[in-house]
This record gives structure tokens, C-alpha cells and sequence, in this order.
């Protein structure tokens, strides 16, 4: 796999409808990687930006009426014209709202691929995990089994992230073990994740799933990088070397770093 | 006093509905200093995360109606399940509309804490001061006086920061003197401290007063060791390190550089 | 010239309705130059919020109903006070729907500087120009020429920010020629410019044009000099360095390193 080559020569346009805490730190995590982040929610225009992105990300971090539709009417479209379509339920379970825009979500659209924790992925196909929040996720049960059944279930890729990151469609599973415990003390790192997963996709071809599971662990190592040049030095610096490293890592380094296999 | 460490143990979840401007950087400090940040401002779930956070953090700074209501609605949810509220009335006195806004707040919900300059706790309360724009309030007249007048009157914890800090309840008063100039230089740093407050309100126990006054410290000292670390980088820099120093910063350290007294 | 030095005595209040991305990075940087950022949309104060501003800034990256009205009420109300208006057509002539709004903005305000890329700049005068998404621009055609016709057109200052920067009335026109290329990799980097843009309007006296000029020049030093400190580390840190150059870049500097010419 190589697909952070094929990225970085084609800068694929990645359509965000995203929460408003990360807007900004998506972008820069996009441009970093080699992407060309477009947010738009306008309900005039998101269908034709959809229809000529390479991928498009829908993220329910902040809801409200007008997204939801955005987000409809942008996957719609989406779908018509072959694009993936990228889903991150953040919080999903937290709250019966989320739950049930999330249940809307995935029965009114075509899910290439589903990025969350356990107990987000979990609620998505209607079993329940405890949750607290919307970093919630760490915890007991199988998140194979959560990832495998939620893939068969909406027919799509599903990434369940943790200590290590599962990548699954139901058939062929991916585990990528590289990644760091402060990224959860750093908001929007599984939010920008997800929108870096949409990346890889849109340059995917016809192998969505290794372009996910290179997504991860590109992701993963990029993120040990920054925390090895920043230990110590806390969470506002780990933050900027993370776009740091999106940018600098290159695939020979990533190669040599990458711990991923498949069970 | 040390409401850090139980807030570090806590992880408390606190519910900001706050401005466009720093929600990244609310969550950030939120979570460099321990607590679980939680962006939500649909109608349809803000009194579900109202109610099950350690506190709930309005900040007006860019209003509009969905924005009025959603914070009415946690405010209520807060009001009825005992979570403490706190009120960042953000340019409050700057346009009519501010003004009538903060004053629709304070009359419908029942504040726990309300932090502000001198000029925007002033409003809150009906007294002229000259405010220019949204970071005004260096001025003349007694910032303790007007602090201890908004105690009373609205029956809630009064901080108003500037030079020195003043936390009161109208009967105990404390003056945290710690803090740099540097903090005025980038936005949401005034923002963030209200969150931070909610933080601390939220494992505060029967001590809301002292927990207020060791969130104002402790954001004071964590901001002058990032000052003194950053000398002469520029504000870029300080906005980094203060989001480290709320992780690094120990009750020890914070305890020997501490500068608070009650008058 | 040195608008610079009058804008760090003056802090003018700059009223920004800009999109959802660059709120933060924009208040930092114009926080950072020396201004006063205040961020409004709501319909009940913008015109109050332009009234009183040196400047308002329009930039249309995330448009939406709500927004499109607050833009013209308060370019209206600036229009009548005599405060200038910059308008960013982000993305202009990327989808119908911008194009269309960016038509009506400059049909139903007076605009007195407009900052774009080629392709925008072009698109908002109804000229042809191939874009894709919103980071378009750098590609053939006489860069020179578009601008003057806008300005022409709109009888206004056009910008027109690429390789070399163009900066002109329609009949002086200026090319600043600093910047590095680490821009294009950092969200809101022309966002933050288009408000510099306004804010050294704010202190621009009778000269406007100059004042424009020296915005831009100012930014692309502050901009080397940020790159140059950071070379090889990453659009992450460069970000950063942005932010402290534009507080740190002194007129004595900045006129050392400034590459401005008329032609």
C-alpha cells in the first residue's frame, strides 16, 4: 500500500460537514496531509460540492436542524455520483437526539465507512456500551466483534478506535497498533481521523478497505512521531506537531513504523 | 485548598454552550487540565448534557436566537438537577442587544458563577462603566465594589478579572494576583478561564467560593510560567504553552507560586 | 508608509463576519497586529457592532441565510457611517451558490476593498477563470489585468493575492512580493490577510490604496520571517510563528525587508 503518494500528488477536495469545535484543525490536518478541505453547510450549495469532492466526511459533533439536512442532502449527492461518504457519530449514545440522527444517518444514506469509538460504533447498530460523554469508549467487550458486525450490518468499512484501531468490512480485518494516549487529551484528533480516512478514500480506487487501514496507521505513527518530539512538553505542543508530522512523514518512514496486520 | 487534584481524579464533564471564536480552544484548555469538554447547543439535547455534567458554561460572545434558547434550556435543565451554572457575559454593555440578552439570562436562570471584566459584570447589573468593544475594562472606579455588588444582587459568586482578580460571594472576598498581560493578546483567553471556573465549580463540594478563587489562581500561575517560558516568542507561542502549563502545572508547584488573599 | 505604527497606537475594532474555519486564527492574528477583533452575526447588533468598528470585514468561506443577511446589514450600516468594507469572496465561482451571494454582496454594498485569488477576484466580475474548491488561483492569465478591471468595475481596491501580490485602484497599482508558499498549506492564511486588510483600512486616513499596500507587504514579511524561523519543521509551527511575527515585525524591520514596487 502506498496510497499517501498517490494523496499527496492528487490533493483530493474533501467536503466537511463537520462540528464547529474542529473546523479549523481539520483544515490544517487536511493541508498538512496533503488534501484540500472544503466546509461548506449551506443547503444551496452542498450537493454540488459533494458531487465534485473526492470524498465527503459527515461529522454530528454539534447538531442542529440545518446540518442534518446539509448532511442529507450532501450524502445524497454523494452517493448518486459515486462519492465516498464518511461517517463519525461522535457521541452517539451520549444523548437520544444524537441516537436517533445517527440511526437517520445511516438508513437514508450509503456509509462507505463508519469511524468511532466502540461504544459510538456500538450505539450506530443499535447494541448498547456505556458511555460517558463524547470521549467515552475505553472498556471491556470485543471491539472486533463491535467493528465486524457493525461493517456486515450497514454493508460498509468500520473503523472502532482505541488502543489499538480496528478496520474491518465483515470479511477482512485490519488491526493497526501504532498511535499514542495523548491524542485524547487533544480535542478533534478522532474527528481530523475521520476526515483523513475520507482522504485516503477519495484516492482508494477499487481498495477502500487497505486505504483505510492505511489511513490509520499513517495517522498512528504520525501521531507517536509528535508525542516522541514533544514529550514532556504537554498537549498545546503535541497538537501542532501532529500537523507537523502529517506533513513531513514520508511513506518510507511510515513504512518503516507502521504496525499493522491483519487477523 | 486543592481542587485540582480532585479534578484531575474527576474528570468532571462540563457542557459549554460558548462563542465560534474559541470552542477549540476551550475544549483544549478543558482537557489539558483535566476536565471532559462537551459542545452541544441543539434544543433537543442541551437539557439531556445539562443534566448530566459537573457544570454548564454560557458565554455570549456570538449570539443569536438558536443560541438565546439553547442556553435558556441548560440553564434550566442545570437549574432543576443542581449543576452549577456559570455566566461569561462577553461584551455585555457593547450593543443594546448584549445588554438585554445578559439581562434575559440573569433574571430567567439562576447563576452559580459569573466572570467578566469590570465593564460586562457592571452591565450585568444595570451600572454604567465605558467599555469599548469585547476586551475592554481597564479603567478606573472599584472593580471590588462592583464585584461585590453583582455577589449580591444576583445572589451568585462575582469574578472579575483584570490586573488583579476578585472572587466574591458579597460576604468573603479574594483578590488572585497572579496572571501576565500576555493573556489579553489572545482571544478566548477570558473565555476559557470561565470554563475553567465551571471545572472547578463542578468538584467543589460545599466550597464553590474557594474552588472559584483557586480556578482563578491556578489559571494565574499556569499563564505566568507560560509567560516567563515563552518571553519574547510572541503570542503565538503563549497560546501553546498556557494549553501546556494547565496539563504540567502540580498543586505543588501551584501551591508555592500562588498569590491569593482575601480582603 | 507606516500604517502599522498608527494601528498599534490606535487598536482599531475590526467587526469580522467570517466563516466557521477561521474565526479563532483570525481574532489571534488581528489580536496579534495590534487591532481589536469583535465577532458578530447576529441580525439585532451588526449594524450597531459596524457603527462603531474602524473597519468590517465580509468573508463568505461557510455561507448560510442567516449569515448572507447579517453581511448586509451591517456592510449597510457601515457603508452609512463611513467605515470601509473588505470583502473575501472565498470560493467564489466554485459552486452557483457563492458566486451568486458574492453578486449580490458587491451589487448591494459599497465595497472598498475586495482580496482574492485570481479565479475570485475574476468570478466576482463575472469573468471566466478555472478554479477547483477554494484554494484555487495560481495558473495563467494576467493577474494585473483582472485586478485593475475590478476595480475598475467595482470602483473599489482589488487584491489579488498569488505568487506576487497585486494592489490597486485601477489606476496606481502596487506588486508586493513577499509571502512564502508555506501559506498556501495553513487554513485562513487569506482569511487573516483580508482582515489585516481592514484593519490597516481602519488607520488609513485619505490613503487608502498605500495603506492596502502596506497590509499586504507587511503580512508576506511577517510571513518569511515566520517561514525562515521554522524551515523545516512543519506548516503546524509555522502557523504559530505566523501569529508571534505579526506581533514582533517592527516598522524599522518590516521596511528593511519589504519588496513593494509600482507599475
Amino acid at each position: 500500500m502506498s496510497f499517501i503518494t498517490k494523496l499527496r500528488e492528487n490533493n483530493p477536495l474533501i467536503h466537511n460537514i463537520t462540528n464547529i469545535v474542529v473546523t479549523n484543525f481539520t483544515a490544517n490536518g487536511l493541508l498538512a496531509l496533503g488534501a484540500s478541505p472544503f466546509m461548506a453547510d449551506a443547503h444551496e450549495e452542498v450537493a454540488d460540492v459533494a458531487a465534485m469532492s473526492g470524498a465527503v466526511l459527515i461529522n454530528i459533533g454539534t447538531l442542529n436542524d440545518h446540518a442534518i439536512k446539509a448532511m442529507l442532502l450532501a450524502g445524497q449527492s454523494a452517493n448518486k455520483h459515486g462519492v465516498p461518504v464518511v461517517l463519525d457519530p461522535v457521541g452517539a449514545g451520549a444523548t437520544a437526539y444524537r441516537t436517533e440522527v445517527t440511526h437517520r444517518l445511516v438508513s437514508e444514506l450509503k456509509i462507505t465507512a463508519l469511524r468511532g469509538n466502540v461504544a459510538e460504533v456500538a450505539n450506530v447498530i443499535g447494541e448498547k456500551w456505556s458511555i460517558k460523554g463524547v470521549d467515552a469508549g475505553a472498556g471491556d467487550g470485543d471491539h472486533v466483534e463491535v467493528a465486524q458486525k457493525a461493517a456486515k450490518k450497514l454493508g460498509c468499512i468500520a473503523i472502532v478506535t482505541g488502543k489499538e484501531d480496528i478496520i474491518t468490512d465483515g470479511n477482512k480485518t485490519y488491526i493497526a497498533a501504532n498511535g499514542h494516549p495523548i491524542l485524547t487529551k487533544v480535542t478533534g484528533t478522532g474527528c481530523l481521523l475521520s476526515s483523513v480516512v475520507a482522504a485516503f478514500l477519495a484516492v482508494a480506487g477499487d481498495s477502500p478497505l487497505e486505504a483505510a487501514a492505511e489511513a490509520l496507521s499513517f495517522y498512528g505513527v504520525a501521531a507517536e512521531i509528535a508525542a516522541a518530539k514533544t514529550a514532556e512538553q504537554g498537549p498545546g505542543s503535541f497538537q501542532i506537531e501532529l500537523l507537523n508530522q502529517l506533513s513531513l512523514l514520508t511513506p518510507e518512514e511510515y513504512g518503516k513504523l507502521s504496525r499493522i496486520r491483519e487477523v
